[in-house]
């Protein structure tokens, strides 16, 4: 792959990793897009996708949609009431569901895509995710794949290299591969420092765990 | 058709007549959502749609993308060349297709409907588009309402009753069932009065004239 991309970068480790795999693959011309849109973590992911981005040289911008998002219902969001401790699977962590959040995600990017002549979108979705999120499920991966190749006229094409990886999987790759997940962020939590409980921090410690490594980040708690 | 719908409202014919059949249907429980998104015409469209909205008595929106959409190319646009004249047909008119506009937006209404309760959203997309623009293609929606319908796991469905319909036969049912046509616009251009000229003006002025009516708004100059 050697033409122009953009990654959806949200400062986590999985776009992160897909970054670092593109950078790897030899990818010469990308960009990182992120999003605020009234999450309770937007600050801290942002400034984490901000350090990413610089780590590979790469142009990052954030698109504002905090105005388009404003009446949308989910505990992520900073209108919403408290996100949930426990695991993703846990019924309670439906309520962090952002409705359409990543469909607005991608036909934004794969709109700018279009305009920049990029033909490549670059996203960190994974099959851990696809429980509790409709919008992670490789069966929607799939059909919007579809759906943005035949609205763009096949000039954007989606790519999500790790949508039939879980965690671990993306976490063993990144680990052979020196990605610096000491500059990620992965917390739903309004905090500086990753809370280590709910289901976002969980699903990372337990990926770290499994393959006997430390986590470079710090917590404000671990259970 | 009893349940709640948001019609997407642009101000124009179609989506003006898809609401009209939406309230003959006696859909009970309705709202309006337009955009602005830098195009040259947002402003008048957005007070045509404001009409047409006051008229069938439902609430009306107007998402701010004009931050989101920047970047993007098109003559459509305030930051693009002139908007050509012409047909629809016309190789020219290529350049008034905005990059994933019609996606980005039924993505955006989904969003809002499934945050709601709405389970349907109403386009006024229609076939006299499809030679041009991608993202009006029946390929294209047939895909977006697959994809839509699997980001809310069936809780929201995308209807376009008219996409195997040309304007005319829009305007047909629109005049045999009293469609305020007065109150709505067509034109792309940047000016109070609709032109007469553009690829949307001409194709108004066309289905009116098919039928031997009077199209009721007025234009600035009719070749």
């Amino acid at each position: 792959m050697k033409g122009k991309g953009i990654v959806s970068l949200s400062g986590g480790m999985d776009s992160t990793t897909v970054l670092a795999q593109a950078v790897a693959n030899g990818l010469l011309d990308f960009q990182g897009v992120g999003f605020t849109y009234g999450s309770k973590h937007n600050k801290y992911e942002n400034e984490a996708a901000q350090r990413v981005a610089a780590k590979y040289e790469i142009p990052f911008r954030v698109i504002d949609l905090t105005g388009v998002m404003s009446g949308f219902r989910s505990n992520l969001l900073i209108s919403g009431a408290e996100i949930p401790e426990g695991h993703y699977e846990a019924e309670s962590m439906k309520l962090t569901v952002v409705p359409g959040r990543n469909l607005i995600f991608m036909a934004i990017v794969a709109g700018i895509a279009e305009s920049e002549g990029a033909e490549a979108v670059l996203l960190g979705v994974h099959q851990g995710d696809h429980a509790i999120y409709p919008d992670c499920r490789s069966e929607f991966i799939e059909s919007a794949r579809q759906t943005i190749s035949l609205s763009t006229d096949g000039r954007v094409r989606i790519e999500a290299p790790f949508l039939h990886t879980d965690k671990g999987g993306i976490l063993e790759w990144g680990l052979q591969h020196d990605v610096p997940y000491e500059l990620t962020r992965t917390c739903y939590k309004e905090q500086e420092l990753a809370c280590g409980k709910c289901g976002a921090c969980q699903e990372r410690l337990e990926a770290f765990r499994v393959r006997g490594c430390q986590d470079p980040i710090r917590y404000a708690s671990v259970i």
